[in-house]
């Protein structure tokens, strides 16, 4: 193995390992040498790719952004009804949430009391339903008399609940509970016309790779 | 004073500077010393009153939960329709969020790595709106195809949003958010007949005491 990549494979370690540490303990109490011992590298190592903790948990919420970013770009790219959007990346980050511990340390460190301020990934995902309730309300999808900060608000709140929550309880990230959110919202969000034409479960099957 | 007296306001200073601490800067960083100064007292009465900073902890989960049983119970008593006690105690509790520290506080440590496997409020919470939920099943008041744990499933989620949301902008926990979210859900949740006796800004006025 070279150099460069041998480098680059203990970053990466290094990035999964704080974010697991820093999802179970929190940023305060995470230490740098359960860090590198959980990566399987030398605290020497771990100076070498990273200077402080706060850089560590920067590399852990850039990484968890470009990845929130991933997802969507493709639930935008794949749909043309800006709702499904919604429904289709809530579904993928979810699943995310479940699997990714690089997404799941992401999002800990954006509830964290000693990160919150700095975290980028709560307002991405925030600005990112408002702009697709906002593009929903301007086509016209929308039900009569919901504007695109009323679903926006309920969307947001509900969505960060179940990220939360299943930060304890996996079980709340199943697709099972994200459908049934968008089974009792979209009947209320969507026009008579458009409504038919969503799909509660997502528009894509759950295994597909992004 | 009475000495008695002088005693029990210590120590409800002391669990309102700690409930404002654990708040800001989460349970491990929150220092005794940090405490007992917001507090104005010494290091001396405060441990006369809390041996530990996790007895401090627990007193405010405890008061958090006393409290949220009082929010409960009130709204269950003033109402018979089920859905409308979780209506009420969903815009009491977010009240309660902005204005209470001790409420604030122990939902914060409940969401804190190191707390939140032993505070008792989001199992608190999330038991009463299921009992809610499965008496409205029960009672035949829930809408056609909308089981209680559909309803549970989704009204958990988004007040934990709102609850998690609210430590950061308080803007969150606004009466016309929680209103939005029930004019939302409530015409999915509610049989056509119960759905009009129901009121998403809550049955009484904001400003009424427990």
């Amino acid at each position: 193995m070279v150099k460069q990549e041998r480098a680059a494979r203990t970053r990466r370690a290094l990035i999964q390992a704080a974010a697991e540490v820093f999802a179970q303990e929190g940023f305060v109490p995470a230490s740098l040498s359960a860090i590198s011992e959980r990566a399987g590298v030398s605290n020497g190592a771990l100076h070498f790719h990273f200077a402080n903790k706060r850089m560590l948990a920067e590399a852990v919420e850039a990484e968890a952004a470009e990845t929130l970013r991933r997802i969507t770009e493709a639930a935008r790219a794949r749909q043309t009804n800006s709702l499904q959007w919604v429904v289709d990346a809530t579904h993928e980050l979810m699943d995310f949430l479940a699997r990714d511990v690089v997404v799941r340390g992401g999002f800990e460190l954006a509830a964290d009391a000693a990160r919150r301020a700095e975290s980028p990934l709560r307002g991405q995902w925030q600005g990112w339903v408002e702009d697709a309730l906002r593009t929903a309300e301007r086509r016209g999808t929308l039900a009569e008399g919901v504007s695109w900060t009323d679903g926006a608000c309920v969307i947001i709140a509900a969505t960060t609940g179940f990220e939360v929550l299943g930060g304890t309880d996996a079980a709340w990230l199943a697709r099972r509970n994200v459908t049934r959110l968008w089974e009792l919202l979209l009947p209320r969000l969507a026009d008579g016309q458009g409504l038919a034409a969503l799909a509660s479960a997502g528009s894509r099957p759950p295994t597909a790779a992004l």
